[in-house]
């Protein structure tokens, strides 16, 4: 979920949101388009796909409602969950239905404790998700965090 | 999908190829052997493996036919989303069957923009698959990209 | 699988441990609890997950029974497949119901080499696991390692 281009963003959610969300691959994986509030990808990459019984979210930035980026840190961290949360849910998944957190940071020494502090806020209780997290070497947009999750949501039979 | 030794690639394929893409594992999972004009790896990693409903595939790198890697960054590049797609089509996958894809690049600022141009050429058109892409310290032999990749393809039932 | 804090192991494990194992998500995803011998995790992550057919293992360091970490290289590389291993036994899958591996070092150039080794001791035969290895900028503990993985053990019917 990388950089959007806030002109086109109006006209991307008439448009294609809508025929994002339903459109299905050869196999049946159905794209998944922004929850309301949230702005589309402009870029070869889509917000998540559901296959199965699972949901695949797309790397998740901190992005807020208006495009931009907080400049505190913590914020921007909170802002991370709080749109994967609403992607999750837009999908019918709670957070604790996640299998799979993988972090990237830009700094762990100094990100990792805001990390531990707004993930359990978030989360609430435990059982939390397997979670890799890590320093990597540059973010989209020199970002300080990005999140990648898979969720289990079995569909109704 | 890392460094290949073509001294050993024809006895490889003879011996191990098809058994390769034959054996299961303990609960089921089909190892995939290389697809015509791709050498078999040679070493403890595979290309990709079946399990249920999902293909995963390696981290693929641009690697040619005859093992070699361009030094052209776009042919490269090119060349790692043209096996990702020979690979999964060797399974029955289209591109767009793609539920996740994970790119890891040495240089975002000045590989990020090919990328996005050369994905938009080979998947055609959206959806596209939620994405992740980073900048990483050092991939295999000091590669520019690794792409790492699941495919949604149900079995015939 | 980060930063234990041994003080708490022995409460967390009588307390949280069992009740890690049973709880279940809204849709199903039941969290996967330490083995015998492997502590929890005292932190907003958790070992592993099970959800459908597939396990989604944390990130797994080399950590010793005692929480330490081996100053060896090669004994703390061996032992974070062997964590690996017993948790993917404790849900029943073996090593070759590897799905996807994705492995993270702090040196490729040093360690790949121990990895490649290692792996072929600890997995025995072909075929291996679709794999992704790649050096990042630092891993928890400023550690050497971490990997990441998926298995596949479908639910009995």
């Amino acid at each position: 979920m990388h950089r959007f281009a806030p002109a086109l963003l109006c006209a991307i959610a008439l448009i294609s949101g809508p025929a994002f969300a339903q459109s299905t691959s050869p196999h049946g994986v159905t794209a998944i388009g922004p929850p309301a509030g949230m702005p589309a990808p402009v870029g070869p990459w889509g917000l998540g796909a559901r296959a199965g019984d699972f949901v695949f979210l797309a790397g998740v930035q901190g992005y807020e409602a208006d495009n931009s980026l907080s400049p505190d840190p913590e914020a921007r961290i909170r802002r991370a969950f709080a749109n994967i949360k609403k992607l999750a849910e837009s999908q019918g998944a709670a957070l604790h239905d996640c299998v799979r957190i993988t972090i990237y940071l830009s700094d762990l020494h100094r990100y990792a404790g805001m990390v531990d502090k707004i993930q359990a806020e978030v989360w609430g209780s435990p059982p939390y998700p397997p979670r890799t997290m890590m320093e990597v070497q540059r973010l989209f947009q020199d970002d300080i965090i990005e999140i990648d999750t898979v969720f289990y949501v079995p569909q109704k039979k």
